[in-house]
């Protein structure tokens, strides 16, 4: 399948390399693919351009191009920039180039901005996921994997049980889709709970704050929850 | 112990009547004692009158109050009131009355106001748990359990495996007596993750609207996530 990723970070990378090991095209996308990002203490990304070369010297079908390259190459489109940028960075992708399309959206509206933790830039009455939708009307817009590292998105196993991932979104075919191919299929999620409309977003993303204080208080290299219930 | 609880709804008698069980003695407390809760779908709740005059028939060492009559009595004090009322409840109660105490906050700031599924009244760069600690800065609280409902809170074990509940707060010895006493050997938690200052308490609220998807989603009787890392 031809995948077009928006964003070309560590999600990106994580998850555009899962992809291409299963066999897809996948094209990731940069408003400048020759620049490599500084993840501070985290060391160095290498750049779009210089990924989906590796890539393609390992035998992959991996291209790097712009959001509106990757939005119209893809028939599938996956949302992995940071959230702050996620609005902008579809609309240079285009309406038109991601119309009919499924949208899966990793995103979340982390604001950086007043120092660590992070706060969220859009919560409680509204959702990046809900943005999205609302930005890109005509696209059928999937919101999951975002409660989980990308680390884990793609190799829920690690975790050494099955773990809960959810879905959210107004297109139930979407979902059912997702759930089936990508989710299941692809990625080896046995647990995941349809949370909703795309509204039910706002759950998935306000879930982030109490995320982030398990992994400072945990130091666990990989985590999730179960959800477990009577 | 004594044990004086800032609430008569449904957390306040569940909790209560474990307390009671375990051979502590309790004040629930109200505005009006003599007023039974009309709870809608759910049926009616006892007045807090009624409540600790069925608790005494059945040889419990139970009483009814002031807000004031119960942050007093208790040498521990837990905040049981809806979150929209609790500050109101606990300036009612006295900070003089609370003062050097421990009080663990069970409370969840949700707003009904804006009709279902209800909204966070406070949240992302502030938290009820915060505003209590606030307002009763020599009191010692601890935010604890209001990710689970008053069933769950009291018998973990229902869930069939250990589930994971968090502790917040800025008094690491008060979080360290709750977690010792009140969670493992009163209660029966095994699982107990501190996240960290007042603070933390953000993420232990902003867990609630997936939560309440969680709820929706799957109909359980009874719900919680257990924490899985690696």
């Amino acid at each position: 399948m031809d995948i077009g990723i928006i964003g070309s970070g560590r999600v990106a990378q994580t998850v555009g390399g899962k992809l291409l090991d299963l066999g897809h095209t996948v094209t990731i996308s940069s408003r400048d693919t020759s620049r490599a990002k500084d993840l501070g203490a985290m060391g160095k990304l290498p750049s779009a351009d210089e990924w989906a070369a590796a890539q393609r010297a390992d035998g992959a079908d991996a291209a790097a191009g712009s959001f509106a390259q990757a939005a119209a190459a893809g028939e599938l489109a996956i949302n992995a920039t940071a959230g702050a940028g996620s609005l902008a960075a579809l609309a240079l992708a285009g309406a038109s180039n991601l119309r009919g399309k499924i949208l899966i959206d990793l995103a979340n509206p982390l604001d950086f901005s007043q120092g660590m933790p992070p706060s969220l830039s859009v919560c409680n009455t509204d959702s990046l996921g809900e943005q999205v939708q609302a930005a890109l009307p005509e696209t059928r817009v999937v919101k999951t994997l975002n409660t989980v590292s990308a680390n884990v998105m793609i190799d829920p196993g690690q975790l050494g049980e099955p773990t809960t991932i959810f879905v959210a979104g107004d297109d139930a075919e979407a979902k059912a889709w997702v759930t089936r191919h990508v989710l299941r299929e692809w990625f080896g999620w046995e647990h995941v709970l349809d949370l909703g409309d795309i509204r039910s977003a706002r759950g998935a993303e306000m879930y982030m704050p109490i995320w982030l204080r398990m992994w400072a208080a945990t130091g666990a290299s990989a985590l999730n929850i179960k959800l477990v219930m009577v």
